[in-house]
């Protein structure tokens, strides 16, 4: 999205975020940039305590900084709590929203009994079915599908391709081991300030909904499974597969690449490294992984060999300790 | 898909999946619930055999059962061999149906060349191109893309957001290592009764055809390279990977996750668990995995940093099992 | 993509590809096989030294080969130095564009301030956002989304379903634990002969832009995060997530499903086999891999259960042989 022409002084911007000026206040800045890049005319931030060199050598009209960190700072700044998010509510005033802010794009394709809430945009080709609502102020970007009865909340962002409340995966064998499937009656429930990234698909239940709380974050192309229930604040990164019925806590972090099985829980405050196979509860906090570091080929391929062996190491090796003490007890 | 107000008596029910009935055949239920929350007015199923439990409180109006486990419950049941397979027509019977039943949207773009049976129904901004064929009975939900020859049997489902028969993933190196496509010159082929889940992705094949057979069920997010053979009966999980001209057999079961590796072959029958890595054929039926389990990351990283070492350490128990014969020896 | 009907001479093709001819330069091939099915209207072409079995049995009317394998073949053939990417060339000859060649689908939704060049072609139901740019002879099939300024080079081809442009994944927690969106303001470049398969998202950049350079091949279903940089002539098969940041060097390869960690960098030439999770920078060039192989899931369970265990085994095998050169020692 464009970094537009847009103009600010300082002194607007303190007032935005409710920062301590250091500087003069009718300086003007039209743009945001990363700190070893950033031009007299832009705005920065900085947050990094143990690395301050970028902070001796920045060209950037201010810097947004703590006030610890302001000490080794002699230009233009403003001092917060949280240099981040300052930053993020800063930079958001200088986005030219991509797409108008609100109303229905003549191309959409919207069901009568549709509910849309007349602050919410509805982009170019997005399909609205059923029985679907939407709230206030929320943004569906180009070619989305909402199945019926996709229940959408306030100030949610959907970006393009995502498909919400298709059929669940839920299919049962007949006595020739066949496939039936098995209807999915459930619908899609998605809470306030929830942000879901590009091509992501999240299946309706089948019996019940499949739930996401709050302010949950989902990046692009997550795959979740009918009655995934996913706590308030929890942050889901690419590419991530969580498997039907399994129930992800508040204030979670799940890295991308990782995969969910079904059927399991995993308490408040649980992080995931990326590409991690989560295949049982997880009951407490803390950081979890799995796999294997990456190695060049040739001696990844001995690892592996014995990998499949551990089994049989382990014994040998519990053996050879038998016999070392039968051999001190001579 | 809604849960919609419509009513059957217990004998209708019955009828409809040859069940024997146990209670008043004029009492009418109207929806589908899980055992734990349905109520009086509700139709559920249960078939674990392991835990009745759930019988002994349930408010179901009535319970689909086998015989044997009917014996454990006092309420209205119809007994049949497979309570789920039985639940499953019954549920289809209380769908909404979310599309037309028939028809080809208005908005969508289909060749004047594509052949589609008047039973069918194709959805919204849904890209039918030239020479494509689809069956009977046939649903494409919204927002598909059919390449060009891409052919659909009879009673297939696709949902939202598929793309069958995009260019398969061949390139050549010229003497410069740049890239060069090879022409992708093969189609897709459903047959019938496969269903396709959102934003899943089927190749057209290079010179020959990708073939997904009869009665498949593939999940969310898969994506399927050119000239992919997937036997009959087969069901694949969200998020797994097939790489080119992989053949795999009838009635096997790919967890989600799971990457198979071009080339290879497996047999029927075969199971592979949740995101393993299947590198080379398989040529008896059974169940495999790869990976590791999840641990926390602290403990992890040590076992991370010996799987690297485990040739070294496999060599050294060698080692001191011959110093120990030795010493036995001695 | 079909293989059209179309008749070429043995000549007509020995000059497209500047061949040496063996046979008659009348004889007339009208499409493309595979070496073991070709009939003599078709042309194939063979590269495998290792194998040269396939060459006594085709029935194909024309071979390509190189100088050195035709040694081995009594039919008309096509000398060259490259068969496969002399096949490439020849292939693209017999294919019918599944697209119009050139021009904008009526029912596309073009920003009136978006650069197109006039032999470019976008599909139906694409979207093309403000600001954006698209080359020379670009190909974008049906069912794209670009967000605002993205830019797209010349003789790139787009396949359905992608989304380039969304916003990056990056959120900043207040003090509450609550996550807030930092606007991502850069943009995503796409230089010259880059193509990309179905349902790949590739977000804009957080502050500066996320870059393909020039001849890069993405397979389908890949996702890149803001602020990526891949090099020239790199390929990257399907299902593959890059992290934001992450700088893959020029003539990578990067095989289906593996996964690379944010703000790491592959250095030119690195092979990464797949499924492989890559979290640390790679400075060598070479083939790089990571996981463990598959195998029955009972002998599995074992192996993961040493896994767990293989610090401590470490250690007692290292007080095996601190026992063993005591006992020696005596």
């Amino acid at each position: 999205m464009p970094n537009t022409p847009k103009s600010f002084t300082l002194k607007e911007l303190a007032k935005l975020v409710d920062a301590q000026l250091v500087g003069d206040p009718d300086t003007v800045v039209s743009s945001c940039a990363p700190i070893a890049t950033a031009q007299s005319h832009q705005l920065s931030f900085w947050d990094n305590a143990k690395s301050i060199a970028p902070l001796n050598t920045t060209q950037a009209g201010v810097v947004i900084l703590t006030r610890e960190m302001a000490k080794s700072y002699r230009g233009a700044c403003l001092l917060v709590i949280n240099p981040a998010l300052a930053f993020a509510k800063i930079a958001k005033a200088f986005v030219l929203s991509p797409v108008e802010d609100r109303g229905i794009h003549p191309s959409a394709c919207v069901a009568d009994s549709a509910k849309i809430d007349e602050s919410a945009y509805i982009g170019p080709f997005v399909v609205v079915s059923e029985e679907c609502v939407i709230g206030k102020n929320t943004v569906i970007h180009a070619r989305v599908t909402l199945y019926p009865q996709t229940e959408v909340g306030d100030d949610v962002v959907i970006h393009s391709g995502c498909v919400i409340g298709a059929d669940g995966f839920g299919n049962v064998l007949d006595e020739m081991n066949h496939w039936h499937a098995m209807p999915q009656l459930g619908a899609v429930i998605i809470k306030n300030k929830v942000t879901i990234g590009a091509n992501t698909t999240i299946d309706c239940g089948a019996l019940e909904d499949t739930i996401i709380e709050e302010g949950v974050r989902l990046d692009n192309q997550i795959q979740i499974a009918h009655n995934v229930h996913i706590g308030a604040h929890t942050a889901v990164a690419g590419c991530v597969g969580i498997a039907g019925s399994a129930k992800i806590g508040r204030h979670c972090m799940i890295g991308g690449g990782s995969c969910i099985a079904g059927h399991i829980e995993l308490t408040d405050g649980v992080v995931v490294t990326g590409m991690s196979m989560i295949t049982s509860s997880i009951k407490s906090p803390g950081v979890y992984s799995s796999g294997t570091g990456q190695m060049p080929t040739r001696a990844w391929h001995k690892s592996v060999v014995r990998f499949r062996q551990l089994d049989e190491m382990a014994k040998r090796v519990k053996q050879l300790e038998r016999a070392t003490d039968e051999s001190n007890d001579d």
